[in-house]
């Protein structure tokens, strides 16, 4: 541990986004001179090692502060609900990965590259979007910024690694009795996701979208600033392990080239283009699978409206969509 | 065989398409007189059985015609190129699956349901569509005739069926290899695509977009009589084994509730609404693989145009999207 860095500590530590948030503290070489794991009373007791010490994960208290800095929160909303303010009053600046806080007023919600500024002004909760809405705002908002978003409609191809190490081996587990030829078993997802796709196992509300699709649209509206933001989404859950893909098609204030949006996109932070015509090579899940980058190419015009365009971006939904994000944010206040 | 029916002739009578054709040639009782098989020489000599009768499948002549009243050929554009219309020449409908001829001012190109009248004025050559047209057109067709379709933006999730016998079981092997830990070999496709997804596998125009957009475009615009038929579409290639899912916006020349377009859907031939949003099921591949009804569901508002709709489809590609469309054209000359 650095002794001059910020304590921290990572709640909901043995979990798939708490994971990679240790992993990437210690890649990225954060400093920090103190690091406390935490967890429900059935994870507490777990050992996990993190720069060569061993640290045992505790329970999380009822009630109090934790004594941290900074504290990294991917637990349950329920969890982020019932202590997120009260960790902060004890000082704490609390990035929360739940959906709890994300489109409360007294909350920021922040992608480091689109709207780290806005970090700034917090009650000490700062929410880290959804992984739809980060993959996806990390191509449109330089796009938005240049040339000002008017509309956009997403259709999403989501990995299982969203609901977490369970829905890993749930395809895992049907892709096997799916090649066997036997029946395969569903327990995370209401539907098989071998060989399969369905639309988001989410709630759906009167009007016929689900919460991952809500998500999307409300999340990008705020972190945009744009209330108003003509925005639809189709949520899809497909048989792929890790990282989601969006097809994108957008229409801004002004026409814009196919060139003129490349030029933005390939000097945008945290964005590769990958739009390699004559190989046929674009975003695809595995290429981005463990990247810190989003991935986009694709880049055309959207013949259904001349002046917008269409997009395919991929990105890492556990780094960049979840844990990568979170540390970028705890990263503004461990400087 | 039925002595008062016509004769028929089924070119690549050996391919997925062609064994799917047969199948459903017996399976619907379609009168035929008599049936023959044809084949490129690498396949010629197989022996196919129909209705209880061996048949053995004969090498393609290279001149004349077929001796048959109705051709569905169902070979490579090359083959189709060469030999319709001379075939027609001679004196039979051909029915052709390939996109040779679709686009083409002297060819009908055909989806019984929606555009059936259009078969009539033909020069003996009538295409059947690319599958992800059909598909979407299924459920686009009744809603443009009801609401006057302005324009459509279409995301894809394509089988690998659709490359074939070969793509089925290249998706078997990679995802073996990738489940036991070693490395998928490609063959078909050029990117793996077990558990993971990528742009569809055509070549890529100048602006950027690949053959199936493209066919799904240019068809679309002349099943619907719209030549300036604003759409635009991203094809995409998922693991999964058969059957194409579409998540579509479209925008009307009125603004339309989803309970009309509901109404219009569920009163369309050949269309089953699929739309519970209580048991969170809609649309699936492995609920349309081996059915003849496409299935449509998700039908909401497109939050980002008010008055607009989404909707999600599913179809199977083998059959609807490509055989079965085939035999009811058939039918409409069989009568």
């Amino acid at each position: 541990m650095n002794r001059t860095g910020p304590r921290v500590a990572v709640v909901g530590a043995t979990g798939a986004v708490g994971q990679e948030l240790l992993d990437l503290l210690a890649e990225r070489d954060v400093p920090l001179s103190e690091l406390t794991l935490w967890s429900s009373p059935r994870s507490a007791g777990t050992k996990i090692s993190f720069r060569g010490e061993e640290l045992t994960v505790r329970e999380l208290p009822g009630e109090g502060g934790l004594d941290a800095d900074i504290i990294f929160a991917s637990a349950s909303s329920g969890i982020s609900r019932e202590h997120a303010f009260r960790w902060a009053e004890h000082g704490a600046t609390v990035i929360d990965n739940s959906s709890a806080w994300r489109l409360d007023d007294r909350v920021p919600l922040i992608i480091p590259e689109v709207n780290a500024e806005a970090a700034r002004t917090n009650q000490g909760v700062i929410a880290n979007p959804n992984c739809s809405t980060i993959i996806a705002l990390m191509a449109l908002a330089p796009l938005h910024r240049a040339f000002g978003l008017e509309r956009a409609t997403v259709a999403t191809y989501q990995a299982v690694s969203g609901a977490g190490a369970a829905g890993v081996t749930e395809l895992e587990e049907q892709s096997r009795a799916v090649l066997s030829g036997s029946e395969p078993a569903t327990d995370v997802f209401q539907h098989v996701i071998a060989f399969n796709l369905f639309s988001h196992d989410s709630e759906i509300g009167a009007d016929g979208y689900n919460d991952e699709e809500r998500k999307l649209l409300e999340e990008s509206r705020k972190i945009l600033g744009v209330p108003e933001l003509a925005i639809s989404a189709t949520c899809v859950r497909v048989p792929v392990f890790r990282a989601h893909s969006e097809a994108v098609h957008t229409e801004f204030s002004r026409p814009v080239t196919p060139e003129e949006a490349r030029e933005v996109l390939a000097a945008a932070p945290g964005l590769k283009v990958v739009d390699d015509r004559d190989s046929n090579t674009f975003p695809m899940p595995v290429a981005a699978s463990g990247r810190d980058d989003i991935l986009v190419g694709r880049i055309r015009e959207d013949t259904s409206r001349p002046g917008s365009l269409a997009l395919f971006i991929a990105g890492d939904q556990v780094r960049k969509g979840a844990a990568l994000n979170a540390v970028q944010i705890g990263e503004l206040f461990a400087g």
